[in-house]
């Protein structure tokens, strides 16, 4: 809101300074800023406040080292996450964009599902399959509602440059300038493939063999992919958050490098010398992941070994839900198993542990196991890691799959 | 070199993929992916055989929880970072670039210095008098070095954009472009000032009183800053070195920092886009960062709480040298004092507690103190904080100062 204040008073009274809230990246700025403040002032009392509501996590007892005492830490947490990403996201971005628009829905949706879930869990012990139930009812109804809003919203749309030489000639000549031409706005279920030379896949392409009016059924390819991207990805930041920080820091990385994808894909000149797509109007997603990295940096002032809270549900599930969301809008869903391969993996040891486990008990009569427990993180634990330095060590891989998701792209 | 290999071979027979290396962008991604490698590869070893070698450091007796644990955790891992920094930076760097040169020698310097008072510290020990002249010497010869090439060396220049709109034209006209017209390379002691409308400081102008031949002394002043700097920052670092990956996370922080502006200061486009200084050559630092970043970063691997190896001076001068020059030399040390805001916080706790003890002692006969215990990261620990957490706050800190560096530029 303070964009359109600001403008306001940059055009009607010539406001010295009021201008630079045109530049996304000072807005971006601002909002990480605000959101880090807004968690470590008001961090250290909402923890109190869990605290005498006794909302704190009822701790499976795993056989874990120092496991007894986290006991008591209050969970829900991700409250702290949702006021660090809204509160600046309303201040500082242009509400009206529909990438914005979007994603304030995804997290407002994924917080209140993970809201229901950790009372449940909290309040009403022992509901886990109806908070099972309720979690995927979630996932797919903002599938759903995020699928068909991509689809048909006329403002979501893609620009092709336009590679003739005599029309790039004749444009620029007409504009006077040596600028890249980019054609119209088009609607489009085009996205980034990386390893691919032109980077480019069309889901409405797998439609081809129904015929030629293969276009208007694209959408039934588009939005399933949409709803399992975003259960995939949000159960493994749920699943993920298991030990001090891990899923917050994991998230700030993802977040970071998302956010250096937005910021050149909207914007003709760097999209153009970088050879990515250009999609208008998700430069202003900055704003939104800038909001987001200052609230996972914010909490985790707490959440860092030994945390003093843990995020719950309503945390987890929103990060990954936003990951998700933000991916698709900037169509680099595709390098999801890369930057976040963290989750990716701790998804897959679960998977993994279970089919294994019921395999051999169906076979041999007793189950087995891969890892010596699951989700992944738990398995180093109990090969004796330190907490704390299996949590930096996610990270560091982390960092590293980040730099591999720029490389895959070939990006000069 | 294999900047120069690749070159050849996609000149001389066209073989596919190797244009790849011409951009900065992939060969800076090839270092950071190559020093991670490095590092968690041959970590393993080199702690083992500084293990054997007994380079355990002497762990003085602070009367902190877990110090004695640390005893026998070996020292000199700093030579990790620097095989870390220097094998990727020969293979992807253009080695003829003089700021490669630079930083070269500014790591291999530092890292001799630093490895000679490591190798006092452990093998002879209580040579405290002769480690702290040996390290000053090292700080001014350095300075001394760097100054003068940066002062004298003709392809360190920088370009002004000419704003004369008859100019302009013309130029446009000539090279039938509308890209913006930058003059010719010249020298200059010009840098980038925070906070202020034009972003622009000119050394040589503090000599203005002289007379009208000033120019020819600026030398005088800015070779004492590169000392000056130098030695402030490696001091920083080195003693920002007490905890368990505290230098190390924080300089990789930095480096990010630093490697943003080098990639904007080194490319006109995003130069002129963003309003920062152009400065001709720089964007093959971008390679040189990249491999810090990953050498920081590696090292933490095992560097994190609970340490298996810790860098020593070896590593805390080398980081602390490479981060001053490195900012001298994109013409942004003016803005040291924020980025690396976390080294001169701990230089002050420092300076700070020791001034304070003298004076109190020789006013009140008894020595008092400020902090508990300086440099500034003890006295969280004799407050009773956990190691790991105070580690991750100060990170998040160096995280939020990197943006607050970039906000004091107001980049658009």
């Amino acid at each position: 809101m303070l964009y359109y204040l600001f403008t306001y008073l940059d055009q009607e009274y010539d406001l010295p300074g009021a201008g630079v809230f045109q530049f996304i990246t000072f807005r971006a700025a601002m909002a990480i800023i605000f959101s880090l403040i807004i968690c470590l002032l008001f961090g250290k009392s909402i923890i109190n406040l869990l605290h005498r509501k006794q909302v704190g996590e009822t701790i499976r007892d795993l056989g874990l080292e120092g496991q007894a005492q986290k006991a008591g830490t209050p969970t829900m947490g991700g409250l702290m996450i949702l006021a660090g990403i809204l509160l600046p996201v309303l201040l500082f971005a242009k509400l009206e964009n529909i990438y914005i628009i979007l994603l304030l829905i995804t997290t407002v949706w994924m917080g209140v599902i993970g809201f229901v879930d950790d009372y449940i869990k909290v309040f009403k012990k022992n509901k886990a399959g109806l908070r099972g139930q309720f979690k995927v009812a979630g996932q797919i109804g903002l599938g759903l509602i995020v699928g068909t809003i991509l689809y048909f919203n006329p403002q979501v749309t893609i620009k092709e440059k336009i590679k003739d030489p005599l029309v790039v000639q004749e444009a620029q000549a007409a504009s006077n300038s040596s600028l890249p031409v980019y054609g119209q706005a088009e609607k489009s279920t085009k996205t980034t493939i990386p390893f691919f030379k032109n980077n480019e896949l069309d889901y409405s392409r797998i439609l081809k063999w129904i015929g030629p009016d293969y276009r208007k059924w694209s959408w039934l390819i588009f939005i399933p992919i949409v709803i399992f991207i975003i259960t995939a990805v949000s159960n493994g930041a749920n699943l993920t958050d298991g030990i001090d920080g891990l899923a917050t820091g994991t998230s700030a990385i993802i977040g970071i490098t998302l956010g250096v994808f937005a910021y050149v894909s909207g914007s003709i000149i760097f999209a153009d010398y970088l050879n990515i797509m250009y999609i208008p109007n998700t430069g202003e997603l900055v704003v939104f992941i800038a909001a987001f990295v200052g609230a996972c940096i914010g909490f985790l002032w707490y959440n860092a070994y030994p945390a003093q809270i843990f995020m719950g549900d309503t945390g987890s599930l929103s990060l990954g839900g936003i990951i998700a969301v933000f991916a698709i809008a900037i169509r680099k869903e595709l390098l999801i198993p890369i930057v976040c391969g963290i989750f990716l993996v701790e998804n897959l040891s679960v998977i993994l542990q279970v089919s294994y486990f019921k395999y051999t008990r169906k076979k041999f009569g007793e189950g087995r196991r891969i890892f010596k427990m699951s989700p992944l993180h738990h398995h180093y634990q109990k090969l004796g890691y330190n907490e704390s330095k299996i949590v930096t060590r996610f990270w560091i891989i982390g960092i590293f799959l980040a730099v591999l998701t720029f490389v895959t792209l070939k990006l000069r």
